[in-house]
């Protein structure tokens, strides 16, 4: 589990008075992207080597409400993995205390810039596959 | 079902050159908006109610990347719904050759403002509740 | 005077009530497009023939808050056109009253691909030039 | 000046490839809660207290794109204090380099939750302007 931490934003917030339901997409994001740094992959270096990423599929499970200013930490599980798509996990937690703010999962597949379904190349499948490995086996001793 | 008409803000796009898929979110949201609307419950008039609706869940399956300018529907159909919350599920769809672009599905349950689970009042029970059996009846027929 | 409607989006509100100030850029850049498209030019084509026309200067000032669910009109008129460059001013005004929400300016260039400063072409020119002059005539007279 | 970094987030892009030009009014809101918190003033207790900070006024030059994944520093100054209104500018700096990637100046005045102005008490005043004068000092030595 890579984790990185962040502090909610004032816009990112509605009338409600907490963080709207939406932004939770965007922390995945965020952790997707510090998911792959650690694994030595750069989304830039990606993009320039002719790789797209869309998401495919997402869910979200809103269980406490973030609010301003409250620090919390984007922890991210890869789930899957392939040369074709990548599944992750999420779980974003309120620092301090560690409540559990949401859980989710996304899936992304790797397409080249026409949007044609594109496998990676070994260089960058391997280093990915390599924290996978490890993560999992921290997670399964 | 009820639908909507919108067209995608140039904000909205990514580097990727399509929607940035959090947009969706917001969309669905437009479409719960547009069904109480239809039903005669307006938003504002339940905030000032005393109620909230948090969103619980959250899913979305992305099938087509939506574009700068496209038009598109959001059509949003009821497809839970008791006094304590709402289910709903959404097609996102590219006018013109009726392409989806995204399906998904939320869950909102009713809070009072201190965030404790509460029940709607007949009054606005009654409203959606005839929306959605009516609904209910032309699809199953 | 290019005038485009629309609604308060509910993500567009933030934890003071109101919309949070950074959208009325957002809807700047539609009065934009919808400008533009008035004149008959579509940004998706001037993107296809290599033209991208960052923002190099905004301004705005707030002049009413604008809620969830209003429904305002986007009125935009050109102040400066040359080949290079395009100055804009927009008015969001909240539709019934005629309530001045907020008013700003804009300032973009044109450049290619690689972010070198470009001129317009003469089919685009021509076009936009069109439209700027014509309410000129109508504003002055 | 008070400094703060961040790092461009996917979803900030759009599809020029670069930052969407709004997102800098979200980065100096980042920057004005980072120079409150410098003096001591938290906005969830000014807002607690009965304080809402409209913005009245923006504007931003933009002077070189912000790209994906780009760290930078938003350097906030405060230009003008009293205890109805505050005046901020700000420098949007790209770490390593230090290019300028955008300035802009805001006005925030004081309401109450009905949105007539209002004054700071003593309190928040004094913390407030005490950095404010020590920042001064420094600039004018």
């Amino acid at each position: 589990m890579i984790a990185i931490s962040d502090r909610v934003r004032f816009v990112e917030t509605d009338l409600m008075g907490v963080v709207h339901h939406a932004n939770y997409l965007r922390w995945f994001e965020m952790g997707r992207v510090a998911y792959l740094r650690a694994a030595g992959v750069e989304l830039n270096e990606l993009m320039a080597a002719g790789y797209i990423f869309p998401i495919t599929e997402v869910q979200c499970k809103y269980k406490n409400s973030a609010k301003f200013d409250d620090e919390f930490e984007i922890q991210t599980t890869m789930l899957a993995f392939s040369k074709a798509k990548m599944n992750f996990s999420y779980a974003v937690v309120r620092k301090g205390d560690g409540l559990v703010l949401a859980e989710g999962k996304t899936q992304n597949v790797f397409t080249n810039m026409a949007g044609k379904i594109t496998r990676l190349t070994d260089e960058y499948y391997n280093k990915i596959a390599s924290l996978y490995d490890q993560e999992r086996s921290v997670t399964t001793k």
